[in-house]
């Protein structure tokens, strides 16, 4: 095997931050070469600067690494590529002054999702999109979309390739660590459920339609969406109502789904397909599905008739991971395989 | 205060049984004479055939009572009124023997719901329609609808009264008490949610244009729903996406529903105004709002334009109580308020 | 009815201020004439400054009363009793304060429980430690102890007046409302359970004690406790096992706890017997059992010899009504009760 | 590699049979060679007599085995090797029918665990107990014990082996899963918790005694323990209180668990040291810790002086692998390794 491309992950010590630590254990093709953070952390050890918020234990040898502060300045020799878990408001910042100083930035925060020359990448959607960044320089940023759109986008994506998507509605159903640490109060969760009252069903309006538009050009569908935030731990449950052009039947769009493969190239991080199915009836359902594919698969079903929209299915997707986490170091591993790692 | 009415209530061991005990103390109209149960249950103290469900304790002065068969035969005297919160198979053959034998049968049951010449109430949404109770004879049975189309019709009734409704798709977040006894099992809800299994999308797709059009025809607008059971004690709670027709704005069709009283007379279990709005971006939310107007009231919350479909909101209904046993009570009492208890 | 006694709430805002506000509606003896809160809540409406965290609304008329800061300044004339909901932090320094102005000040606070002087009261187990109050002056502050300790010392008080209790091993299942709001996070109590992190514990040690012993002395049993954090929204349920001096037999403990009325006088908040009794095997259950008399009585069960300390039984309470708010008012009410209100 | 042995599982279908095909994937001593179930499953294809309960998917290449009675008569020639996950009542007939046909039974059924001639086995705890497996025949029974016991006697046995425990008193956390399928109602434990109404503290109360002691006799301590059900998933805790002889420093108690290896050979199932170790004040908890070494290590936490019995802390164990499905195929495995296996 060749070489594996030291990386830094900013924002190491959040939830998400966490699980891209957990997903690079053992990577064919990456190392974790610095992990940053606040001021806070920064200058402490990752071990006694985090406190592990998921399942195990920290990964072994991790704990004695010197949390690093969020500036290129502060990256060690030879790092070009970063993974950014930011939050929004600090990635709006740091994240345009890697790209600045020559750096690949492959970030989860929102911030420049909708920035015309930033592409937001679902490898297996959009691959082709990653044009974009010769738009931008020295360096460049590649996003990727939120953690509902990730599974949408997946499941939408055969259908409009197909047939085009002309109008959906959207329900979610979606799992407290979408709200990082400590997130969503367990007062408010306890044997209840409760509309998302941030901005989750804006960006779940617009970010679609950049992902299955061209490079240049959002696709132009109307979306609606309706979040709820439920007592689930991780796993965000989309149902979709959607209107297709031309009306094909169920079946023919059920061979669609299931024929699917996408347009990455193969990449450690993506199972083939990316679509799972489920044939019953209670299902997808958060904790019996999440973890298909490493949690990187979206698991559809019941595809049914819909009298209003023409067709419905539901879509689950991990949050955490293939809505963010995984969701990056896949688009990093997607730079990698098109050798546009600096 | 005039003598009160006495009643039988059919299938009184169960949840939805046990909700109309509970409610029906200290009623004003009504007393319990008879409480009737299955084969196993019949001839027992009810204490002793029951296993209380409900947070509390099983109302003083019950506990004695024996439990009858569901038979007309089985019923004491001077008993003209059943309520029936029997399952849908027993009720197809008890509730029509009732019928028969001159009793009127208002009933949770869903066998009869959707019979022509059975009226399919919800009193503030369509009290003319027991008009229909005429067409059936010598007793009769008024039904209520399914625990989700009840806050949903609530909701549109409003908005279909003045501008009629064209269509909609529904999500809802289910609560566990809809199942039953024991129902769902813990292990399918610990941390997770599921597609309801059963027919509930079937049910939700046709009861809301019974009730919402005229006593002989059907409302003629399409429906879609999901149905999904989440990890909720008590409430179920609707994402709606509603097309209307003329397109009215937001401001009118939020003061549509804010100054709507319904069409039913005034009623002891029934509080004015049916509806309650919220103003809050994380609400309605069931451990919170589910009780409001003692279970009676639907909840509105996050009333927004909607570009598919025009408008979307949420609506939330206790599910035992306005959805089931309140429903049917309700419906007594409109009987009692008309003068048509036998 | 004699005017009512007009008091103010240090720490409105927060949860158990909240539920003090709650309880406090139509009180027979109280009113609320002043609602305080922090810096950043002070001179703000109380509707305003309060996200309202309760089941239902927040009570009509309050969200326009000015909220006043918590010092005897800010307090409106003619107010002399205080009833406090602060932080600990805050309570060392302010209820002092208010002690030295003259006024009466009780408080859910743990800052000065332990204070020699501080009587440590639940009305029906020691009434009588008030005296204590001659030993502070001008004014005076009363406690109420932990969420848990007050239930464990109803239930322990008629064992301990009979026989003495030699020594206890407990084990908690708290609600998350114990933690205030925000307090636990979601995504640590989604279908988990975790060890109380904080000093819970330690309190449980020493409270009990003192509450059970004089004035003067406390009790000298030995307690250790396991505390333990469950996905419940109210409701602290205790599991004890217990060894009493004499060695009774289950029969006689068992009456001794039924026959128990307590050391109260008649108070509004205190429902007569303290105690309830479950008979069920799987009960007490929070969601079940926690409202019993208006959360004020505490629910006993599965009384049963043990074979290492002789007796264990369950108890439940509610932890923000019995342990909290309704602790506080009911420690307010035996003030007013015995005239010693200023 | 030698070959594998072939096994058949006895009540395959259920939740700890499940548990048992799933944990025997890729086992590199065993191969599923029959799925038995009851009359009702047995002749289909596993694939349909079964409703997979378990997160993921059943594994390949066993939808289509046939189920097969639970009977001598119906297992394949060459099969020695039975690991029942029978229900208690069908246990009593079946095991001893296949022990009599001179197979080897490995039972996680509780029928026959406190048989003199049955040893009950936790392979670190008490290998040498296997000798009791002499005073059967032809066939013998081997037994592992319920599932709270299981991380319990682990976490006892090295305090055991070098103190003596005394006494003590226990306090369990209890997932859902330990009730198998469908177990508990939703409605029950959606936000609430409440005593286990079944013979759960007796089994507690005296298997501990029989694997702590010689295979001739029982060591001779007193347990008193309270179970309830809370709502997670997987995963036992245990609130542990105990007095051990001679009065150790914690240190020392200390010392011992993290010195502890146990007593048996080296067995794929069982990871080395068969206790783990947390630090942290809010752990362990079980959607947390209770994967450690393929749930299969228990998890120690807060080990802290007790007042009242010396020393206390917290045991977690994974109830349908290490407390069931698990501890079966390890004490198989023991037997293999020590040659025992017909």
């Amino acid at each position: 095997m060749s070489e594996r491309i030291p990386l830094a992950i900013l924002g190491a010590t959040g939830m998400v931050g966490q699980r891209m630590v957990q997903l690079l254990q053992n990577h064919p093709r990456f190392e974790i070469a610095a992990l940053a953070g606040s001021e806070r952390s920064a200058g402490r050890p990752y071990g006694e600067a985090t406190t592990w918020r998921l399942p195990g234990d920290m990964p072994a040898g991790l704990a004695d690494m010197i949390v690093r502060p969020c500036t290129v300045d502060g990256m060690p020799a030879g790092v070009r590529l970063v993974l950014s878990a930011l939050p929004s408001d600090i990635a709006k910042v740091a994240e345009p002054a890697f790209r600045d100083a020559g750096h690949a930035v492959v970030t989860n925060a929102s911030a420049l999702r909708m920035d015309p020359n930033v592409p937001l990448i679902v490898p297996e959607v959009n691959a082709d999109h990653l044009s974009l960044i010769d738009r931008q320089g020295p360096g460049f940023v590649v996003a990727n979309p939120n953690c509902c759109t990730i599974p949408l986008a997946m499941a939408l994506a055969p259908l409009h390739e197909r047939w085009g998507v002309e109008a959906l509605t959207v329900a979610t159903y979606q799992a407290v660590s979408g709200a990082g640490y400590p997130g969503e109060s367990a007062w408010d969760m306890v044997g209840s459920v409760h509309p998302h009252p941030g901005d989750e069903e804006e960006k779940l309006a617009e970010e679609p339609a950049k992902i299955l538009g061209t490079p240049h050009a959002a696709a132009d569908f109307l979306l609606s969406a309706r979040c709820v935030r439920v007592p689930v731990a991780d796993g965000h449950l989309l149902a979709v109502h959607v209107k297709l052009k031309g009306n094909p039947t169920i079946s023919e769009v059920d061979g669609a789904m299931r024929g699917w493969t996408g347009k990455a190239p193969p990449l450690p991080s993506c199972p083939t397909p990316p679509l799972r199915f489920t044939t019953r009836r209670d299902r997808p359902s958060p904790r019996f599905d999440v973890d298909a594919g490493g949690g990187m698969q979206a698991t559809i079903g019941r595809l049914e008739a819909c009298p209003v929209m023409g067709i419905k299915f539901y879509v689950l997707g991990h949050n955490t991971i293939r809505g963010a986490a995984g969701a990056a170091i896949a688009n990093a591993e997607l730079l990698d395989a098109l050798g546009r790692i600096p």
